[in-house]
This record gives C-alpha cells, sequence and structure tokens, in this order.
C-alpha cells in the first residue's frame, strides 16, 4: 500500500488531496483540502507575492505537513502555478516554504501544466478532438487534442484573478470597463493562432468552468449534481455570461449556483471563455472536474505501477476494474462478474436481429454486467437497486453521465424488471423514452445471463441463438456432466418479459 | 471464515439462505433462493404429502445441495415444518431426502418453531412487549413477548393452505364460505387465551403478513419498498380485508401488490390475521422479514462465536457494528469514526438546553456520526449524500424505517447543510417538517464533531458548552501539543449554520 500527497498551489486556492494506491493497484481518494488563499492578489499591481499572501500559503502548508505526518505520506508531489511562475520573489517563497516546513515545493511551467492537465482530461473523458483549457487565477492553459494526443499547447498569463485586479470588474464594471477586459482578452489570446475555428468541443478546466457548469445545472433543473463531464451547450452558456456581465455585484450574487467567493472573479473567468468560445466556434463546453491533480496522480502512478504510458488506453475498462479493485475486500465472486458478462455480450451479440443495438449499447450492457452485484455492499436485500445506484455515483470514467445513469439503471434489473425498482429510481427522467426501451431490452438479456449463472459455477460455455418466426430457440452449451435443472428454471421465468421485450417467444436447448 | 446454509421447508414453499462469518464475526447474506412447492397440497384431504411435492421438494434440495458443494458449505441447518410435522408419511419422506440427497432435515416442534421466529424478530425488531404471530402454510406459531422475554408459545395447526383447501376459498368463495372459515379459525384461536385482549402490537412472520404490507404500501404511496419493521394500522388491515374477502377472484388479483401466487391463499390467510386482531384488540401489526430462518441463523452464530445467548442485548448496537465489520477491507479510519461519535454526543448534551430533544434524537444522531463516512465506498466526491444513501438501505436493526432515512439523512450533511443534497434526496418527505428541524439542527451538531477531527488525529478530548445570552462558548481541551488552527478554522466555517439552527454564536475557545 503507497500513499501520495499532491500538492497544487495555484492563484487562487491551494488544493491538498491524499491518494492511496493498494497492493491490487487500485488506487482511490483518501483526503481533500483546498483553501482559497489568493496568492495571486495584487500581483498584476506589485509583481510581487504580498506577504498576506505567503503567510496564508505558509499556515495552510503547515496543516498539510502535519496531517501527512499523521497520516504517515512519505511521498508527496508539491506543484506551484502561475502566481509563483509570475512573481519575483517566487523563488525566494519556495525556499521559504521549504525551510519553514520541510515541502518541497516545484514550480512548473506552462507547458508542463498545461500537458498535467491533458493527462487528468484525457484519461477521465472519453474525447479524441477536443481543446482543452485550464483557467486559473494568473494563467490559462491552452492544449488542442487530436486523436487523442496533445498536439499543442500553450500558457497564457492572463487569469480570473490578475484580469479581475487589471480591469477592476468586481463590484459593479460598467460597459465600458467589460470591453475593455474583452479587447484585452482578444489581443492575448490571438497568441494562439491554433484554435481559431476549430469547432471542436471544448473541455474546461477550473474553478470557473466548475461553477458555469453549477449555474448551468441550477438553471436547468439538472437532477443530477455531478459536474465532471457535464456538457454546456453555448447558448446556455451565452445566457448566463448576459446575466453576469450586465447584473450588479448584488443582483449577480443571486444567480443560483454561482459560488458567492467568486462571485467577484466570474465576470473576469466568463469573459476568457467567452472569447475561447468565439475564437475555436465551439457548439459546446464540456466541464472537467480532472486536471492538474488527477494529472500528476496519473504521472506517479504509472511510474509507481510500471505502467507503459500515463495515458490508459481503455479509461472505462480501466476505472471499472479500479473501483472493483477498491471493492476487493468486500466483493466476493468476480467469477461470476465475469461468466454473467461474457454471456450477456454472446446474448447481445446473436440477438442483434432482435434489438438492433450497436457497440455502444453493447458496452452499456458489458459495464453494468461487470458490476451489476456491487449493491451487495449495502444490503443483499433489493441488491441490484442498489447497484443501480452505486453505478450511477461510482468514479467511473469513459461514459457520458447519462450513460452512467443508464448503466445503473440496466443493472438494477438484473433479477428481472419490476415496478418497484422502477418506483424507487431517483433520476429516472434523466433517460429519454427511447433510452427506457432500450433499458428494458438490455436490463433482459442481462437478467437472462445472471439466470444463466444462478449455481455460481460457470456451467454455460457458450450460447447460441437461432431466430426463427416469433421464436428465439437459444441453445445453452454446458460444461460436461454439470446440473441445468436450476439455470433452466430461473432463466424459463424470464421468457414473459423477453417475449414482452423482444417479441419472440423464448425457447431454450441445453446441450 | 465461515459459511452456513439453511433450508427451511414449510407447507408452501422452500427456502434456501447461505450466510457467511467473517473472521471478524461480521456476517452477511451470501446466497438465497425460494420456490413455492406447495409441500402441504392436499395434505388436509389425504394426510399425506403428495408424490408430486415430494418431487418437487426433491428436485429443489438436489439443486441446493449442488450449490452447497459448488460454495464449498458443510455447515447447513435443514428443517422442516407443519406439513411434514402432520404428515403420517413425514417422517419417511425425511428419510427419502437424505438417501437421495445428502440432506439431513429435521422437523422441528410447534414450540421451536416459534422460539426460532421470536428469536428472528427480538434481534432484529427493537419491541419489547408484543405478540409474534407465524402464519405459514399449515400452521400458525403464536409467541406472547413480555419485556423482550418470550413467556408462552403455542402452535396451532391451521395455515393459509390447509384453510384454503378446507374452505374452498381459493377463486370465488361466497360470503357463506367465509363465515364458515372464520368461525373455525375463532374456534381454533380460542385455545390461545392468553392472547385474549392483551392490546399490544402484533408482529406478523410469512408470506401473508408480507403480502398485506406490500398491499398497504401500495395503497398508501409508501415511498421505501422495505417490508421488515413496516407498520400497518388496524384500519389499514381492515380495508384490504375488506376487499379481499367480497371480490371476485378476477378482482382480487387487481389489488396493486397482492402476489399473484398468492391470490388464492390471501382469503384463508386474512381471515387468519383479522382473528388475531379481532381476539388481541391489537392496534397495529408490525411486519418482519426476519423469522424461523434468521432465528436458526442465530442461534448457530451464537454458539459459533461463543456468545453467552443468541438474543443480543443491544440489536442497533450490534447491526451497526456487523455491518461496518462487513466493510471493514475498504472502511479506513475506525478512531475517526469514534472520535466523532465521541465529540457529536458530547456536543449534543452540552447544547441540551439549546435543542431540547432527549434520547432518541441522541441515538440517531451516534448512529448516524458511527457511520457517516461510509460512503467513500461509492465515491469519495458527494461522499456524504453516499452515506445517506447506505445508512438508508443498510441491514439496520433497532430504529424505525423513517428513523434510518433520518439517520441518512444527518449524515448527509455531515460537512454542512447544502441545497444541492437536499436536492439530490430521495425519500425526503418520508420525514415530517419537525423531523427537518431535528436533521438540520443534529447534523450541525455532526458537522462540527466531523470538523475537530479535520486532520484525523483526534486531538479533541473534551468538549464543554457555556450557554450565555445568545452566545455558546464552545471549550475544546485538546491533547498537549496539538495544533488546532485547522480544525478551528474548519468548524468556524460552521457559524453562521449553527447561528441559524441554534439561535446562538458559536465562540470556540482552545485549550
Amino acid at each position: 500500500m503507497e500513499k501520495l500527497a499532491i500538492i497544487d498551489m495555484g492563484s487562487n486556492s491551494i488544493r491538498f488531496v491524499v491518494m492511496q494506491i493498494a497492493d491490487n493497484q487500485s488506487y482511490s481518494l483518501l483526503y481533500q483540502e483546498k483553501e482559497a488563499i489568493r496568492l495571486g492578489h495584487g500581483l498584476s499591481q506589485t509583481g510581487v507575492i504580498s506577504e498576506e499572501g505567503v503567510q496564508r500559503a505558509l499556515t495552510c502548508l503547515h496543516v498539510y505537513k502535519h496531517i501527512m505526518e499523521v497520516m504517515d505520506i512519505h511521498e508527496c508531489r508539491a506543484v506551484a502555478t502561475a502566481a509563483v511562475r509570475n512573481a519575483s520573489n517566487g523563488e525566494a517563497f519556495l525556499q521559504r516554504i521549504n525551510a519553514e516546513t520541510g515541502i518541497t515545493m516545484e514550480v512548473i511551467s506552462g507547458e508542463r501544466e498545461a500537458y498535467l492537465g491533458y493527462l487528468g482530461v484525457i484519461n477521465t473523458i472519453a474525447m479524441k478532438d477536443f481543446l482543452i483549457f485550464d483557467l486559473g487565477g494568473a494563467s490559462v492553459e491552452m492544449t488542442l487534442v487530436r486523436n487523442g494526443e496533445a498536439v499543442h499547447s500553450l500558457s497564457v498569463p492572463i487569469g480570473a484573478v490578475t484580469l479581475t485586479e487589471k480591469f477592476g470588474t468586481q463590484g459593479n464594471p460598467d460597459a465600458d470597463a467589460i470591453a475593455s477586459l474583452m479587447k484585452f482578452v482578444r489581443k492575448k489570446m490571438a497568441a494562439v493562432p491554433w484554435i481559431q475555428d476549430i469547432h471542436l468541443p471544448i473541455v474546461g478546466i477550473g474553478g470557473t468552468a466548475r461553477n458555469f457548469a453549477k449555474m448551468d445545472q441550477r438553471a436547468t433543473n439538472y437532477e443530477l449534481s455531478k459536474l465532471h463531464n457535464y456538457i454546456m451547450p453555448l447558448d446556455h452558456f451565452e445566457g448566463l455570461y448576459q446575466e453576469i456581465t450586465t447584473r450588479t455585484s448584488a443582483n449577480r450574487k443571486k444567480i443560483a449556483g454561482l459560488s458567492s467567493e467568486r462571485s467577484d472573479l466570474i465576470v473576469a473567468g466568463a469573459a476568457v471563455i467567452k472569447t475561447i468560445f468565439d475564437m475555436t466556434g465551439s457548439p459546446e463546453m464540456v466541464v472537467s472536474g480532472c486536471g492538474l491533480r488527477e494529472g500528476l496522480f496519473y504521472e506517479y502512478y504509472a511510474s509507481y505501477c510500471h505502467l507503459p504510458s500515463p495515458r490508459f488506453d481503455d479509461i472505462l475498462d480501466f476505472s471499472v476494474k479500479n473501483f472493483l479493485g477498491t471493492l476487493s475486500g468486500v466483493i466476493i465472486n468476480q467469477a461470476h462478474y465475469d461468466q454473467v458478462t461474457r454471456i450477456a455480450t454472446q446474448l447481445f451479440d446473436q440477438l442483434q436481429p432482435l434489438h438492433g443495438y450497436g457497440p455502444r449499447e453493447r458496452l452499456l450492457l458489458q459495464t453494468a454486467a461487470r458490476m451489476h452485484d456491487v449493491g451487495k455492499i449495502v444490503n443483499f436485500y433489493n441488491h441490484a437497486r442498489h447497484s443501480a445506484f452505486m453505478i450511477a455515483h461510482a468514479p467511473l470514467y469513459g461514459l457520458t453521465q447519462v450513460e452512467q445513469i443508464i448503466t445503473g439503471f440496466i443493472a438494477g434489473f438484473h433479477h428481472g424488471i419490476s415496478r418497484k425498482i422502477i418506483r424507487a429510481y431517483r433520476y429516472a427522467n434523466m433517460a429519454s423514452a427511447e433510452d427506457w426501451i432500450m433499458i428494458r431490452k438490455l436490463s433482459t438479456i442481462l437478467a437472462l445471463a445472471e439466470a444463466s449463472d444462478l449455481t455460481y459455477e460457470q456451467i454455460v460455455t457458450n450460447v447460441e441463438v437461432t431466430l426463427a418466426e416469433n421464436v428465439a430457440v437459444m441453445i445453452l452449451t454446458t460444461t460436461p456432466g454439470s446440473t441445468y435443472n436450476a439455470a433452466d428454471y430461473e432463466m424459463k421465468q424470464l421468457s414473459k418479459q423477453f417475449k414482452k421485450e423482444f417479441g419472440a417467444s423464448l425457447l431454450l436447448v441445453w446441450k
């Protein structure tokens, strides 16, 4: 077992996280603290980090150091970004930190900051071509990703804190102040020619982007309160941008979801995002809750586990495995999970003519199958429903938010579709009527696969389905000498549901 | 690690469960199967178990035996109840089971059946004085409990299956048939004089009682679909009884929640419960999902773990410990849980003049504190909300259903009250407006306790609160040489919430 502390000292906040890597290489977040130390305060005027800022940082770092001792943590990756990078007393400050707390903090370049943000995003959002921006207090890092590779990156020294100070956009900025701000931001961003008219989605990291997601979720009564991988369409952004740049400070604070400690900085932050939208011609912003810190972690993790690359090939597969790994002390029967996944996949493929679904639905079914029993951790009774909850909220990557909820629903019906379960679901409205038809069909397949391994001994080695008129003949090959009565009985219980969902009678033939 | 199989062969169903006892003595349910073999079918006419019944039982038992082998289970407690007890070929049948499957099944007396049901109830429902009835297919076991002790018990050889056959109440019984049935049941129940006019709650075990709970939950749009410990008032029962005994078979089947395989037996079952209500003068029926099988398990568990008694002194404490025990592979910091519980309790006691709550609320707070972080298993992010879900659905005993939901809500706010969390809650309407006031106050106390152990090192050894006019002075004694800045800062973040909930300013003094 290994523990790693990560400290990320930006211009606005300092963050401290502790990650744990278990002996089976599954990792989890153990601890997290955040403090708005506003290190960049006054920096754009004076060029130095103020003594007050230094003191606020030292106070936090003393506490973090102390927690590391309490938690017996020996590995620490501590990085400082734009504020320290730009301040003339930055180096001296880091030496002082080292002398007073023993923490060795490294100031990283804009390029490295961009790269780490890219690592945090590429391992947690399943997109191939997009633009990342990481908008902090004193800089914005931009990375263009093509086919999953970072092809360009640049750090532009403008940020929510420094711009706010420069243009006085806290309080009640007038139209002129906003116009000057916008003009300045446009000019600075013109230094990044490769974002012009790319018409790709933009992925936003940082407090400003997250706060926009939160405001949009509140405005649209979005049921799930999860920011990572939330998609905000351009017109929603434009609407909020209008509100933010025209309201008085007092009225701005009333915008639902706007964080009170960010209500001053949001104007300048909004101007940067607006400019990025304008220049790229992007249709939407995807918000990433993962960035620099996750990038630092993945880098460490890859090295610790001797992985060939800190970028994972299949982030969904990796995150499912990781989640199951964190539960390995309580998960009981991996062979059963594997078997149910294998049989469900075979059934999906064989029944393709009846459902017509493609690789995406296949993936959702497989993911549901891989995790169908995790709810047993909560309670054996009604565990399918608890699995639905856990899958919806687990740290899985590679699915959209709605796909993750849907995957939970599919698993929730792994003993058959029940009104009781539907009644108990939250977020049922997040799936469309069409989604629900798909959920019903896929969960019927999953329930059949589950029933086929009723005795937990993986007797079914192969499934073939022959489709005759209105009949699906399911030919199940079993291991020599095995007893299939129980599985046969259990699968037959699903005949009525099968007929309803697929419009065909189910006929089982055992070999 | 130990596994125990339990088989319970009744007149209507046969049930098979596998329990696991981990090395830390925490137990959990591993597997469960049920089959409606209707062993008692025809018994009241012929006096023997039919060859068809024998065959259905043997088919199931072969499967169960096979599963035991697959799961490598060597311990099995298999019992047969009234059908086998009453049949003239019962003994021969058990010998045949043994010869054909190797399973040694014991026919138990009505008294022992009643005792095991009592054990199942007394360890899972926190009541002291009540009457248990376990209504099966061929008998009803009655146990009078006074101050937690079983003071009388008796088995009466009438049950849902045998009565249905005797009075032909399947299908469309007319008023005369119902009247004859009721007259017969009353006469039989008159053999139990000690239930007369006891005016205590009745606790119902068995399929009929569970199905009444389900129908009532559907009729009242009860949000939670959990049957154990569900309370059904007399007038709700009377209403359903009317429907059940006057509708035609086709219309009866339309009653929401009525199990299709029980729609014939429910008439006779209803007559027995009606008679028990009438004779006892009870105000309500509490439904128990635990009975004979749980009793058998607790008996085994007590012996396996060398406990002085199969009856646990404090069932809430025991079930919380057991649940945490099942998670011990993933639960990280028991010392933190303990500290937060201790500090929350001290704060509750010291703030008593401000909130005026009593021992019950104290217990809910303590339970929330003991489990406040379990949601980290689902996801570190938003873990307070996930704790709320897990607490609401975990196998806890000793709380009412609503209390368990409330305990979850309290834990859900352990980082402070947030609108985001409230929006995300299902079952919020199950707590009354008054409950919500209590939840807010208790969760504020829990959040303070959590903040006091921010650094996970248990620095606070004692809390004393002095209440001056509109000010609560909280004097926190810490371990020598400890650093309390972080805890101080974190607790102060809750000042506004504290003021709102308790109407007093919070002043922290550190010693």
